[in-house]
């Protein structure tokens, strides 16, 4: 085995490994800064992030607009008509021939903060996880530094305000260190990643010159479970759709009506249940047709990359896993189909003897490289057909419902294609050094499973997209009791320092 | 065709069928008092009756209190360890040698505010259903008399406090025109009904005398969808049941982690799927196994019984049925499985891109006679386990999850058995009579959908049951926006004083 220790908790010491001077400068920084680098993240945290809170958004553009101007790089706010602003900023460096543009994004996923432990937009910090039963401690009380294995909780703590708030730390040490820069360097914010990416094509279409650049480093996404650092060549791309199937036009009395009228939670189920195998393979019609085929160096990687499934099945109490004896990096080179969310009348205390008027499933759709988004929902749809129904884009009338006896209203679509950029390429093989040189070795993945909208960014700019995240894998992002593990956060930092003075 | 005119909205004239003096003088009364009558009852609805809201609860049962009390019927307040009162009165008639109970409860079903187009506890008056545009007439401005087609809204208009309000008005009317009784009259006014009537069995056992009765008279339920009279001389049984299915023990981002962390929500769907044939028929073994045949006279009655499945279908916006072509009616007579509410994860705007933890339904079982609750239960719990599942009855522990590829907890159980009076009895015979002389012609039907606790009220003071329901079909209780047809009131007005006066 000539791998480095794979176990999940094992901190790797980088000590030796560690070679960039840009890095250690920037290790050096934040050992002797924890406690203003966790008081200007909190705050930042504090603002709420939610894509359709307009007002809210406007603050987080204007504080990461504050944060660049405090560290001497000029912000601007890019507009566009209907979207969250973008946050740009630049630094020239005399003598450069290349541009490095680093991007992350400031608003968080939709939420429901009756599921939090504590408020989203209150971060706390906690000696360990909470799975871990790890204790709050208060701010005002902590010491430092702080134990690597705490953790700050809040909406974005890891998805993806913490890579900003890395970036930010780096040029504070670049800046006091005199690390010397070898690129121009570009800032891109985005506040739209969680509604697809919206309007980000068309905001770089209308800005190119301001946004184009040698490399897109996307920092955005977890780490390897193992707690390597991680280095993914490209991402899958990703559509939603919502199903509603409908029964009675209002609920009815399951005693007085149960057997006779249709229950449209048992038709969802029955709908949902033709799209899947029982051992997790997509049962759509030409699903996986078109999958373009992964290199050899692409094989390799996959081959080579540390495989943790025991560990995660244990970490996340699993008796078992979709697609085995399939490992999750092979798994994740596939597409998928996810049921997000679903729904139909109401259970535990409020629940009441009815059959529901509808139910609704949530899905998200995972695509690879080779797979249209567009292809993909009409493959869906007609699979939905196929069991019979009668699909319609809006809410049906009453004549619609009477007229076919399984009505489904399927919306959505949107997202974005997947995205793989060769790990053969030049700038591929210098950000592997590069990351390298800071943080000792690197999982490389050709695809990594989460979405961002790199297409588009392809498309816009004509450039190439490779993907660093700093999160822990365990971050809960996506979901309630997100967080940061501070190592992360810390590593993170020298991350960035290493990146922006490649 | 000898039946009566069956189309769903027509007011059948009954003035010439009603022979009833009683109700024939309640009919009267309730001319002349309609405001004071909707006043009292705007009063009654306004406090909130969840079975769980024990100090409203008490405030429920002494309203009812002093609503006896006012019309000379000395209220007791039946107290029993951890159980809502239950609220009694007696009329003992000099001469009469037989006593008629009549039952009616006063607690509610839970229920989601948020869903009602109108808060639950602040009744509201239309001029029609809220699904037909009924506009709010506020209450200070309506003329009187009330247009018989407008509605009060309200959680427990219908189910179950408008039978107690009937009642109220009938002693009114009866004491008023000085009708003559002919028997001793009990009222029981229950408060956990809509929680299975979890005590009931043990305060009747432990009150035997006070109870007694030669029948007791179950005021619950709606009338015919051709709003014709009804008369159910059993209910079915009903038993719940809530089943939870474990994936990862935290949400995971769909992306990182689809195609490889099973998903719960697909793993209920499965799990539904497997109870239910496409067209209706529970597919768990035995389900149907020791259903107790109908009688001739029971037979005939289902025939003769009206069959407005058509103008249902209509109403409800239904493009087909489960069962076809059988009749409501008929699968009426069958026990049912019904998902009455699903769960995972959020839909929506709330909706974020996660693999769910864990995936919940909520389902109820109706029982037919001859079939008994826990074997039910038992059969249902061993199909589970017959699809893989590993079955537990609490949270299952981590090294409970690691140890099996699928986990269920199921909970629940309770609820009771189905009862059936014979049609044949004498008291049978003479309640189809009386209510026939106050309302015209009458459906008889051997067992209603819905479920009342017939079998411990039958098992504790060894009496009959028989069911007369006044309310409207499309009355959406169990649900929101339950309402009453002012009709249905006044029908319902007239009906009991034919029954307390027979």
């Amino acid at each position: 085995m000539l791998r480095p220790a794979l176990t999940l908790l094992a901190l790797v010491s980088l000590a030796q490994a560690q070679t960039n001077p840009a890095a250690a400068a920037a290790g050096q920084w934040r050992r002797t800064h924890e406690k203003a680098i966790v008081s200007e993240f909190v705050e930042f945290l504090s603002i709420p992030n939610i894509g359709t809170d307009r007002p809210n958004i406007r603050r987080n553009a204007e504080a990461i607009g504050k944060m660049l101007q405090q560290r001497g790089v000029t912000p601007q706010i890019v507009e566009f008509p209907d979207a969250n602003p973008v946050v740009f900023g630049e630094i020239r460096t005399p003598g450069a021939n290349r541009t490095i543009l680093v991007y992350a994004h400031y608003d968080g996923q939709p939420l429901d903060p009756k599921e939090w432990v504590t408020p989203p937009f209150a971060p706390v910090l906690r000696s360990r996880s909470i799975e871990k039963d790890g204790q709050v401690i208060p701010l005002e009380s902590a010491t430092y530094p702080l134990d690597p294995e705490s953790r700050l909780y809040a909406r974005s703590a890891s998805d993806d305000k913490a890579p900003i708030m890395a970036m930010m730390t780096a040029l504070d040490s670049i800046r006091a260190s005199g690390t010397r820069l070898h690129s121009n360097i570009k800032f891109v914010f985005e506040g739209e990643e969680e509604g697809s990416s919206a309007h980000l094509g068309q905001i770089l279409a209308a800005h190119k010159a301001l946004f184009s650049a040698d490399v897109w480093l996307i920092c955005d996404g977890p780490v390897s479970q193992t707690r390597q650092q991680l280095v993914a060549f490209g991402a899958r791309g990703v559509t939603t759709v919502d199903i509603t199937v409908y029964g009675p036009r209002r609920e009815l009395h399951s005693g007085h009506y149960g057997n006779w009228a249709p229950n449209p939670a048992m038709m969802l189920a029955r709908l949902l249940t033709s799209m899947k195998s029982e051992d997790g393979r997509v049962l759509v019609d030409h699903f996986y047709d078109g999958i373009a085929p992964l290199s050899d160096t692409e094989k390799r990687a996959i081959a080579e990359a540390p495989a943790p499934d025991a560990e995660l099945m244990k970490e996340l109490w699993l008796g078992a896993t979709d697609g085995a004896p399939k490992k999750l990096i092979e798994l994740l080179q596939l597409l998928s189909l996810n049921i997000r969310g679903m729904a139909s009348s109401r259970t535990g205390a409020q629940a009441s003897n009815v059959i529901p008027s509808t139910a609704t499933a949530s899905i998200d759709m995972r695509l690879v490289k080779g797979i249209d988004r567009d292809t993909t929902v009409a493959r869906l749809l007609e699979h939905i057909r196929k069991q019979g129904y009668f699909v319609i884009g809006s809410e049906p009338a009453a004549e619609v419902r009477l007229a076919h006896p399984k009505v489904a209203r399927v919306t959505g679509g949107g997202g974005y294609n997947a995205v793989r950029t060769s790990m053969d390429l030049p700038i591929s093989q210098e950000v592997i050094r590069v990351v390298e040189s800071a943080r000792g070795p690197v999982v490389k993945v050709p695809t990594m499973g989460g979405s961002v909208p790199l297409e588009m960014i392809e498309k816009a700019v004509g450039t190439h997209t490779i993907t660093v995240p700093i999160a822990n894998h365990d971050n809960s992002q996506h979901s309630f009791n997100e967080n940061i593990r501070m190592q992360n956060l810390w590593d993170g930092i020298e991350l960035m320092a290493a990146l922006i003075a490649m």
